[in-house]
């Protein structure tokens, strides 16, 4: 167990190593904060230690992390947050009131009326009747029950939590969920995680990444040969293909969900993030009940949303909330009693995502600023997505898909056969021998789509439309250049 | 698939059904928050509607929740929280300079200089860096590595994913993990979700819940007729049991997890709880270190820490970190993959984890508040271990060991045969029946011993020191009281 090594000291073989580790966690890949991202860090790190580069800055468009691309966080809601944290400062003449009175809603639901208490597990109730009342207005009046909804640690961990309820059997009884290739990876990852089976429906690249029945059917009727599929998840407005479903498709979903027995998933964290003409965001909850209760009242359906995303930007401070409709009652008490293991999200967090659903009101002192902030915030996303859009599309062999919604865009690329067999010979994929060539030529860091998943034989990279406009300019103008020279390179 | 009920309406059986949901997340249990606690809530409704009880106010001792029970947080901390929330305030000439500055730094480290970016995935570097100086000065000079921090979600999320990482095999192969009875339920409930085998080791009540070596070697050579124990979890200070460990019972279980190759997992959250005479916190790291490079270099130890203790008790902000000392490089890569697919812990609880461990230094004008601040809580915490132990003890029926430290005591109650029948018979735990009754005959919350695992045959609740002195006061008349109560009626 132990030896003497030459130096007379004791050597151990390790208890925990890559053999011997959970196989499972070896399994997950997650490409958002892969490779590419680590050598963008340490490119960086060499460029403040003077390291010569053929450029003078890193620049991230690898992930959405608004505020990091130098988006400003809204007024109200970090002035509220600031009197949560130090209330003190209600007494401070210079925050509005309508501020004021918020943060002694949020910290009068706190125990001892600080953000330091443990909050229930499932969220702070006053919290969770907000979500409620936002849910109603949001989708026309259908009523929302507090109880159904569950605040969490992000988006993440509400579908990591639905996600391992649903798991079990083993061999063709498996779990199957059905996640969208493109995906974002969180979905695969904590697929591989909990040993579930992944099975994939592609979205049309050719109709604006557009959701098609028959697709859904064919992967499930070839799923069913090998596993039990379960459950259906949606990405509306997608990440990373960045397309907004219609009320039509959504009812199609409902309609095969229900038909084909699978729990549905409603990842709607863009849910404001919506730019193009003629789209609009439909909740699958609103859709679902206007359907009718022969859908109302039996599919089971879990929705989730975030404070990371659309206005707010607010990734860090890790606040989310799910709806769970028509869940099986006892299966609900075991939901909760799972999320009372780690006590509670985090609840500044909570506070913060009670702000979002609750934000100021006509009349209120902050009102004009919060609308003036917000609108500011979303029209810049729209022009960026146009933007994005239009230059990616002026070059030879990218091809572009409109941005409709969410914060991203996944062009694809024709990569020159010469580039695609020096990229195999050294083991890599040919988008991401792309996107690190790119990243080492010009600092600019995107993901390549092989980490969300694509169609075989198609490449492609996700850029996020965060930039500042005058950077992504720079920044779009310098992939066309790379791709350019790339193609050239290899032609 | 699908029926028509008699009112017309379609009936669908539901996806996800308690038989059809994951087995494992069935088997978790979670005490803490467990049935006494809803039965507490649902109390506190009762009375706020004007229900008549025979008592006016529930209190709960079942949680460890400083602010919960009004204990304040220390002043400086929330100052640069709201700092750095709202960095409007950095112009507002009543904060502090101090204050100030670290807000300043921290922001620094942000993407964006906002706390709404996501972080690395591993947590803040600056962060990282200031935690590595904490436990080097700690450890009086023992080094640390910034590089082996990972900041987490509380420390409770630390301790699932290395649970997480460590789990593999089948059947006899299976990884087994040594815990302390009474122990943690975050641990057991870990593990049942994990699938991994819980072995129990006893602690030596008569001992003062001392740990003993003969009964670690007992339950390891017993488990390993049925699977493969390849770690073991301390948690010093102790919970439920409020132990603090020797130095030399600390040299003893690192020698036993060298000689027996086991992951040692030490939970330290409560590292400034110590309030016996006598009694002093000794790190496992700074242990590990002293013992030499026949152990230093070799055993492999994660230990963690929170903000939700100690002085603080700033338990939503949900902050912590682990420190993993010989890891495998393999595996420390796959466990910065893991996490990174969660994106990263709450930036809130980062910059609170971060004052923690780097808090005013003397000459710094919030240094002498600080201290005070520090002290008085810490003082008030000693004081009231020392009277729960002394009103406990007074009570023919109950015995309870001494408060050494964290924040718990766990005293052994008699409970007479009859009542021992009654519980039984209603299919109840003996301790779960009395903690039940207390309730609803005294408005008392605690947690009953069967929820931590004790030695069968024997009966404890958990009761939190942390209510304020007058209320402690009375809640121990209230037990004493109720007990004598109890103990006359089932005679
Ligand atoms: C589609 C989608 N779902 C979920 C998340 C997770 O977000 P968070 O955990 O920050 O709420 C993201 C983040 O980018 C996302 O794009
Ligand atoms: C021994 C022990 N470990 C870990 C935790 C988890 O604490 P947190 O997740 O709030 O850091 C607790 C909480 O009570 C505890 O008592």
């Amino acid at each position: 167990m132990s030896k003497m090594s030459e130096n007379g000291m004791v050597s151990r073989a390790k208890v925990l190593t890559i053999d011997t580790m959970n196989p499972t966690v070896k399994k997950v890949e997650y490409a958002v904060r892969g490779p590419i991202v680590q050598r963008a860090v340490e490119l960086e790190r060499e460029l403040s230690e003077g390291m010569k580069k053929p450029f003078a800055e890193v620049i991230k468009a690898n992930i959405g992390d608004a505020h990091a691309m130098g988006q400003q966080p809204i007024t109200f809601f970090r002035q509220v947050l600031a009197l949560c944290s130090y209330p003190e400062l209600l007494n401070d003449s210079t925050f509005p009131e309508d501020a004021k009175s918020r943060a002694h809603r949020i910290l009068q639901s706190c125990g001892g009326n600080s953000m330091g208490s443990y909050s229930a597990s499932q969220g702070i109730d006053s919290v969770r009747q907000d979500v409620a009342r936002y849910i109603e207005r949001r989708d026309g009046g259908v009523p929302c029950d507090p109880d159904d909804i569950y605040l969490t640690t992000g988006a993440s961990d509400g579908i990591v939590t639905m996600l391992k309820l649903l798991v079990c059997g083993e061999g063709a009884a498996r779990t199957g969920v059905m996640i969208s290739i493109p995906q974002y990876p969180l979905y695969s990852a904590a697929l591989a995680e909990l040993g579930a089976v992944q099975i994939n429906y592609y979205l049309n690249e050719e109709t604006c990444w557009s959701l098609d029945i028959g697709e859904l059917q064919r992967a499930l009727d070839e799923a069913r040969q090998y596993c039990n599929p379960r459950a259906l998840c949606i990405i509306n407005p997608g990440n990373p293909t960045g397309q907004v479903q219609s009320r039509e498709c959504i009812e199609d979903v409902i309609r095969f969900a229900a038909k084909e027995r699978l729990f549905l998933m409603a990842d709607e964290v863009y849910q404001d993030n919506v730019y193009a003409e003629g789209c609009q965001f439909h909740s699958f909850k609103k859709v679902l009940f206007e359907m009718g209760p022969e859908y109302s009242n039996t599919v089971e359906l879990a929705s989730f949303h975030s404070t990371s995303k659309c206005y707010m930007g607010e990734c860090g401070f890790r606040g989310g909330y799910m709806e769970i409709i028509n869940m099986d009652d006892e299966v609900k008490a075991q939901l909760t009693k799972l999320v009372s293991v780690r006590l509670c999200p985090p609840v500044p967090g909570q506070a913060l995502m009670d702000l979002v659903v609750n934000p100021p009101q006509p009349g209120e002192p902050s009102y004009d600023n919060f609308i003036k902030e917000r609108t500011a915030t979303l029209s810049a996303l729209a022009q960026k997505a146009k933007l994005t859009e239009q230059v990616l599309n002026t070059v030879q062999g990218i091809s572009c898909n409109p941005v409709q919604g969410a914060m991203y865009s996944f062009p694809r690329i024709t990569i020159p056969e010469k580039a695609i067999k020096e990229a195999t010979d050294k083991g890599q994929q040919p988008d991401m021998f792309y996107c690190m060539k790119m990243l080492e030529e010009t600092g600019i860091c995107l993901v390549p789509g092989s980490g969300f998943g694509q169609k075989d034989g198609t490449y492609h990279f996700r850029m996020t439309i965060l930039p500042p406009n005058d950077k992504l300019q720079i920044l779009l103008n310098k992939v066309k250049e790379f791709h350019q020279r790339f193609t050239q390179q290899y032609s």
